[in-house]
């Protein structure tokens, strides 16, 4: 029964990437639309990023923001104000032409980003040193005309949070970069048990319209690097544009300094490809949609155990995220994998010895260990026991990260290790990006960041033997 | 000072019309956006929507409701297939017809309301009597090109939830259908304090599509009815057209009832055309961003003052949405009118004589009136308070409902009501829609609903004067 089910989705081992859409669809966190590029997120993956919206807007607000929302048309000449940003996105926009039977005058994007949108009002709000600083955010969705798509990964629409903030001085404003920065990193690894480098983007690699584009960067399970959040130091390019000035305590008139930064529906894609295994997927408890599964083993005492199965169901149910799979038409083993598939961190078991001794059987989905809790013992066992799969899930990532993190010193090395090693590769960098788009074109891979934490490997850059800069990471990517 | 003030924002009594836009814009609700017809909501007005939101969220998963989310862009030929729902929202579609550099094949309709895309996913994910109800729920944005816009009640674009439900059985259906327009009567009237009637939409009136159209109607303090909210049977007029059909328990193939319902950002409005007055907002305590403003009145303890301030603050923080207004630059008058124009429920004044005695003063935004109360008993007094300033702005808006309805047995009547007299008037119909039209006609108000609560008010419609069928309300409407 169990193979059989197992079957149902790919390998992962097999082949990833079929993998990766099995789990999706058959898992039920989304599915494809008849819009080309667009997917559905069903109820199922909705709840997980209902989980992950809790988690971060509760920490956008504890740091001082609020939410707001502007409109998801841009006017064309709008978006076209910032000349590195329009290069950047305009590839990209889906066009609004008609409303209802008439033709605009002026075609409207969709937005693939709300930088422009926003700054045409802070220019109208901002007047004063005293309305500063400006801490918004918003939660909604944005179109970017993909050619291919994937779920989660990328698809023409997506939903996402991007904060938006406006400062008296520079310092102000990298401050606040580098502290959403430090928010996405504590919830990415606190909360998705991703564990991620933070760094800098290089220049080619930078938010098209930002001074500074800060990252962090996760390692997917094949290797692959996933930027999970960026965080952009705009500087003035904006404000200048803009207009977006303010009368300081000096009495002088300035430009704002402004930050932008964003993580996505992407997330879930990261969550996946990072926890799940041949089973399907595993998702960490603190934002699994059920984080325990109740399987009644019926046997011989079919109402007993159905009531024993309800009442630890409404024990449970005030301080987990608790379902019961009482469904006769299915086997406790096809349960079993059902649940195991969709990535319910524990599932418990209720049989009829387990009614007779007052116990009952937790599986962990981390690990398959079988435990054995006493009735009285459950909730006290069950606190423990999420936040210990928690642990070990970002531990478990954490070493495959650093498994698959390899050094080169040469351009040899790094050629070699990036065409047929899986994973990270650090080396030196002499900061010229001419160094970076050689490693480009002959790897495919793409210099991911310059981390925060530098480590001196060499003082040589790897690629062209010149003075070093910098250690950086390499990787391909998604 | 406070004259001053109030005039900034145009009297309501003198021009309902602007002073509705001024609240908005003044009060920092909303603002205009440089794109035709669609609003920025700002901090403060997106702030009551998330309260808005949070309450009604709870009460969709407490009736089994889970969310989900479906593509923002419905291809064209989907949108036709449902002949009545396509001449309905047809006119007032935005259309992309441009991905990046390239015309698409087929435009793209951005969802006016989403009824034919997800019953494209339905007719692919239900299958048998066992997949159902399907009961989902999505939060987002619709787009609908309107000619003339007003902020909150009518926008190109606007944010709401729209619940789509499907079920084996017409009773079924009909029964959720009426299970959340109770849930959104019961939202309405608990959290937004405004009283409604619930009724039916006559056959004009309906939803494009729908089999029956319920509403809860809701009268502004102008006398105008506002539709706060609509849940329709959608019978299987989808069903059909779309083949979402399932193996019921006899083995027989059927087409599911189906059901939608939605709220928007519109009831915003709805909250401030019903409780504002002269002086701007008055929010009902149970969504109102902030609950409790602490004004400080620094006189000669500025110090003292401060810290007692920010101890109440911190005391009140964990149990009530509060804030203080500590700004220097402001005098505690102004702060007044700046806090009564926001509408916050209850200011909290802290003085020198204050300090001294140990209390503090309470200054209730619904009725003016000044209340003392002892350091020791704020908590709990404050408790009291925010409730009984709901009940109070509930209590209001139901007498001035009730003081604005007025009754009519024969056309002239009815017209000289309409016409000369503000709120609804109470008549006998006999169900044929000429009649109805004749009165719009005439008077441009419309048959608003037919109440679940008749009263026989006569046997003569007040139209035609034929047989009467129902007693209706008729108004003037946003
Ligand atoms: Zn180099
Ligand atoms: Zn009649």
């Amino acid at each position: 029964m169990e193979e059989k089910y197992v079957r149902e989705i790919t390998a992962k081992s097999e082949d990833f990437s079929q993998w990766y859409v099995d789990v999706i669809v058959k898992g039920e966190l989304a599915d494809y639309s008849p819009v080309r590029g667009c997917m559905v997120i069903r109820p199922y993956g909705y709840a997980l990023w209902e989980n992950m919206q809790k988690l971060l807007d509760r920490r956008f607000k504890e740091t001082g923001h609020k939410n707001a929302y502007f409109p998801v048309f841009i006017p064309e000449s709008l978006l076209r104000k910032e000349a590195e940003h329009v290069e950047g996105f305009a590839p990209e926009v889906a066009w609004v032409t008609h409303g209802g039977q008439e033709e605009l005058s002026e075609r409207l994007a969709v937005r693939p980003t709300s930088e422009t949108i926003i700054c045409s009002m802070y220019s109208k709000w901002i007047k004063s040193w005293r309305d500063l600083p400006v801490l918004i955010n918003q939660w909604c969705n944005v179109v970017r005309w993909e050619k291919s798509t994937k779920p989660f990964l990328r698809t023409a629409e997506f939903l996402w949070q991007e904060g938006h903030t406006a400062h008296r001085t520079e310092e102000e404003a990298e401050e606040e970069t580098l502290r959403m920065l430090e928010v996405y990193r504590d919830f990415v690894e606190t909360e998705l048990a991703l564990p991620v480098i933070k760094g800098r983007k290089s220049e080619n690699e930078k938010f098209a319209g930002a001074l500074r584009t800060y990252t962090i960067e996760a390692m997917m399970s094949d290797g692959k690097a996933l930027q999970a959040g960026t965080s952009h130091n705009l500087g003035q390019h904006f404000s200048k544009v803009f207009d977006i000035k303010f009368l300081d305590q000096d009495g002088k008139l300035k430009y704002v300094w402004q930050t932008s930064w964003g993580v996505s529906t992407r997330l879930i894609g990261a969550v996946i490809m990072t926890h799940g295994d041949n089973r399907g997927l595993r998702l960490p408890p603190r934002v699994a949609p059920i984080q325990v599964i109740i399987v009644p083993i019926f046997g011989q005492q079919r109402e007993e155990i159905l009531a024993k199965s309800k009442a630890v169901y409404q024990l449970l149910k005030e301080n987990f995220r608790v379902e019961i799979d009482d469904r006769d038409e299915y086997t406790p083993g096809w349960k079993f994998n059902e649940w195991e598939m969709k990535g319910v961190p524990v599932r418990l078991e209720i049989g009829p010895r387990d009614l007779a001794q007052n116990q009952m059987l937790l599986v962990r989905r981390d690990t398959g260990e079988k435990i054995q809790v006493k009735e009285s013992d459950l909730e006290n066992y069950l606190n423990k026991l999420l936040e210990d799969i928690q642990t070990n899930m970002f531990k478990q990532a954490k070493k495959f990260m650093n498994d698959n993190t390899n050094t080169a010193t040469n351009f040899e090395e790094l050629k070699e290790l990036l065409i047929n090693k899986r994973g990270f590769v650090k080396a030196m960098w002499c900061g010229d990006s001419e160094c970076e788009k050689k490693v480009k074109e002959e790897t495919t891979a793409t210099l991911r960041c310059i981390p925060f934490e530098q480590e001196e490997i060499s003082d040589r850059c790897a690629i062209c033997g010149k003075e070093a800069k910098k250690m950086v990471y390499f990787a391909k990517s998604y």
